[in-house]
């Protein structure tokens, strides 16, 4: 099939999870023209905001009927975005995965994107925010000393296959994210997760550790998880809820270079031990063992993502 | 055709449009936990980001090869989340115009949704919130007593069309905004609109403003403007520029209840009035003129949605 093919949906969806009703007592700003042209009025901010909501937004895959939904969660400090399109144009596993005829729901977590940011962490919390550099690093493209902003450089590792000349322009993606808010994130999973008899839970970096979370608190509603680049799982003593769960995760390459990613990695071995030590199944995918170097942080926006995309497609079809 | 029908598009598309790099001297946060799991680590906030961009999702429709493609720009507070679906859970004009063969491009205005809040917006300026007290009277939902959280209430105007029982999940949909960005979000959709040889803009509310400020700043690149409840329109001695642009307006229900958008109206009907002192083509549906009463100002939303896209739409078909 080439890209010019077209491919069907039965429709689109669109809609919030969870959330709650909160009065908040802000102070008035004074004046404000809300539209164009006409007199400032002053602003009654005062009054009633849902928050807590995650936004997800539904592509309904044709011919589908009767396959497994995949729920595609992003990482940390990002929104849905991750999974629709790479910073150099290619098409994202989102569209991939459309013409490979499943159901997708791509969530922006709450706080992030159009989950929006609510007053109170706007106005009363610490943000957390991660320059270009924080991301260069954590995102393992390349040495520190290979970004320069002074010179516009951006020298990858040694066979990057992450489109460096995308790199500023994916940085357009990044989002603020607050930490006070981790358990209004956690709740909305697991609001969205009941939503469903059955999916299969893709995610990408942060979302590894909210997902393995969401999954040991709300058992028997996910046929698998892959776990694309986790960055942790957490800390439970008991994870026979997940031992039926079959786990695919996929590994870039580069580890060496970053021991950040060897410790956070380390995190996720443990956890994936305790599931093969349970008896459940785990599958990897370690790129650069089986003979495909230079994969980031990132697979699905690396130049070879219809191929990674292409095994984990197929990794589901088998199930 | 019914609901269940497929429809086919070409691909999809997500980009951002303008932002530039900014360095900001951001203060650490003490450490903080990224991953699950792992330990806590100072954050290097300082560096560089992209600020100013805006963020695109675009659907190539099928057959739609040859016809012009919509732009889709929502209003003050809200995000393109305004045409993707109904609150309560219909399609929105975004999977109607796919289903009629269109492309259509839906933006988050900078500052909102997946266009990200800028850190400094986030730090170092004052945000607009909107309650849902004050959303209730700016959307012209009902009277001011109509609005109850001590009942729960919520006291429609008689007759309107807006699917009420949804009007908080509604509110899940609302974004702060930043006043002091308004540059920044003029010089995104000027750039937006450099991108496309020919196109259609339809905007809602302070969307119409925006849309005619970007018209007048960038003349032959719009086929028409469909102004669906426009809030205003900038104070230009000059609208020449726009007059051989053909313009559709769709007003709703319920003027004669609300001063604001008594205000707001009049300053639409004077740069209408001088696109047509000019020569210029202004096509109104009126709705409650033309029989049709009880509208909100959120035409896209309410009952008879599908209607009034299939009017807008033909109005595009004959252009």
């Amino acid at each position: 099939m080439t890209q010019s093919d077209t491919f069907s949906l039965r429709g689109l969806e669109s809609f919030f999870v969870g959330g709650e009703n909160v009065m908040l007592d802000l102070t008035p700003t004074g004046d404000v023209a809300l539209a164009m042209g006409s007199a400032a009025r002053p602003l009654a901010q005062a009054g009633n905001y849902e928050i807590g909501q995650m936004y997800v937004q539904g592509f309904l895959g044709a011919p589908a009927e009767g396959t497994t939904p995949i729920l595609m969660w992003h990482g940390g400090g990002m929104t849905g975005v991750t999974w629709e399109s790479t910073p150099d144009g290619r098409p994202g596993w989102l569209e991939l995965a459309l013409r490979d005829g499943f159901d997708v729901y791509v969530s922006d977590a709450v706080e992030r994107g159009r989950s929006s940011s609510p007053p109170d962490a706007i106005t009363g919390m610490d943000a957390v925010f991660r320059p270009k550099e924080l991301s260069w690093e954590v995102f393992r493209m390349g040495p520190d000393e290979g970004f320069s902003m002074d010179t516009g450089e951006r020298v990858a590792y040694p066979g990057q296959r992450f489109p460096m000349q995308a790199f500023d322009t994916f940085c357009k993606q990044f989002v603020a994210r607050w930490p006070e808010l981790v358990p209004r994130v956690k709740s909305a999973y697991r609001e969205y997760l009941a939503r469903f008899e059955d999916c299969i839970v893709m995610v990408h970096s942060q979302g590894g550790g909210m997902s393995i979370d969401t999954t040991l608190a709300c058992p028997g509603r996910v046929k698998a998880l892959v776990l694309v680049e986790p960055s942790g799982a957490p800390e439970s003593e008991d994870v026979s809820a997940n031992k039926d769960i079959p786990h695919l995760v996929i590994w870039g390459d580069y580890f060496d270079q970053s021991p950040r990613w060897q410790e956070y990695r380390g995190e996720v071995e443990r956890y994936l031990s305790a599931i093969t030590a349970l008896g459940g199944r785990v599958d990897v995918i370690d790129l650069p063992a089986q003979g495909i170097p230079g994969n980031s942080h990132f697979p699905m926006m690396d130049d070879n993502s219809a191929d990674v995309w292409a095994m984990v497609s197929d990794w589901i079809r088998r199930l």
